[in-house]
């Protein structure tokens, strides 16, 4: 089996969280939401290689936690970017060819050990596999003129991490230049002309982005215990 | 001022809560969660009159726990229907033109004060008005082959409810035959043929339809008190 990498991005900063600390370092259930995150990727692979994406003034504070809570996984550090495509592509030289590669959200700690499974096992048969969850919400469609029409939310997924592929093809669409349109990876990787392959995430694998996310995360990670 | 009217639709069954008991009947804080929503329109506005749309076979059922938890509010009791909107179309039956009528979910017990002001006096001043928050996970849509492609996620917006109508829009919109293609109150009366105004949601106004969902709500509540 190929070599399983996971870069782990968290080059946020906590603005929308009310705090100065930045989000991936806010204590869920007592420890950094990171911890959690990068627990939870252990448990579905221990022998997984995990590169983490740090903005560079942070990491400091980063080693100062996980000497304070005995965190000891061996971790790969690199250095954020401007915008997330830019941390990515720093991860990318780390990373050599024939590895299967994901990339998941640091501030998504509760991504599940199947949602884990399904994504890499998929990328390991057909190249590549993200997570996706069907939308629950009625969608509206905003024209440039700001008239919106009702949009059938069947047709539509709501994307989650991880995004896994083979090193090669994420090398390759990384080569591209930065486009606002790059929302995730897999808009990246679907730039360079290859078709997305898409399995089951888990409704709890939220993305921790404001005070009511955290609470939430909270309850659900206090319900599993 | 016009009379307003709240119509609470409350058609669901309890299936993906895996309980027999329709979800808006289920506990929140220790009350059904259709009281709580109650609550919050009284609190919005205590002259407003209701409607409360309820499957036949509910009736005696959510009399019963309103004499349990000493519920007292009036209201006019309508059955439900086999979809949404045959169970809109009834509402509409007790609705006197001149009146500007609000469609709220009855297990969106967290919508705030302010969303319900934006949305009566928005619909107060322009015919219309329905409540949305910016999408926040990225979005794909999916083809009719199976494929699918990244779209920017800037160009949608998650509905919620409340959407409020001039009483004569909404009954003349729900004369159309019924269509798989509405899926809330706003696309029924754009088939019409109106143009819909979009105001500002509420993060915390979710749809309790899962046991998960039901956990977050707990921890909202209790947060806000």
């Amino acid at each position: 089996m190929k070599r399983r990498v996971c870069i782990i991005v968290a080059g946020g900063s906590g603005k929308r969280m009310e705090s100065s600390t930045p989000k991936q370092f806010l204590p869920l259930c007592g420890r950094p939401i990171l911890m959690h995150t990068i627990d939870r990727i252990t448990a579905f692979d221990p022998s997984i290689r995990i590169i983490l994406v740090l903005p560079t003034e942070e990491k400091g504070h980063w080693l100062a936690l996980c000497e304070k809570h005995g965190f000891t996984r061996k971790i790969t550090l690199v250095d954020g970017g401007a915008e997330r495509f830019f941390s990515v592509r720093n991860a990318l030289s780390h990373v050599a060819t024939g590895e299967t590669v994901g990339i998941h959200d640091g501030v998504r700690p509760l991504v599940s050990i199947e949602t884990l499974r399904r994504c890499y096992e998929t990328a390991e048969a057909k190249g590549n596999a993200i997570a996706c969850v069907a939308v629950t919400d009625s969608l509206r469609h905003v024209a440039t003129d700001g008239t919106s029409r009702s949009v059938p939310r069947r047709e539509y997924l709501a994307v989650q991490t991880p995004q896994v592929f083979t090193s090669e093809t994420l090398i390759k669409a990384y080569e591209a230049d930065f486009s606002p349109t790059f929302t995730d990876d897999a808009s990246v990787v679907e730039a360079s002309g290859v078709e997305i392959n898409i399995v089951e995430g888990n409704r709890e694998n939220i993305k921790i982005t404001t005070p009511m996310d955290m609470a939430i995360a909270e309850q659900l990670l206090t319900n599993k215990r």
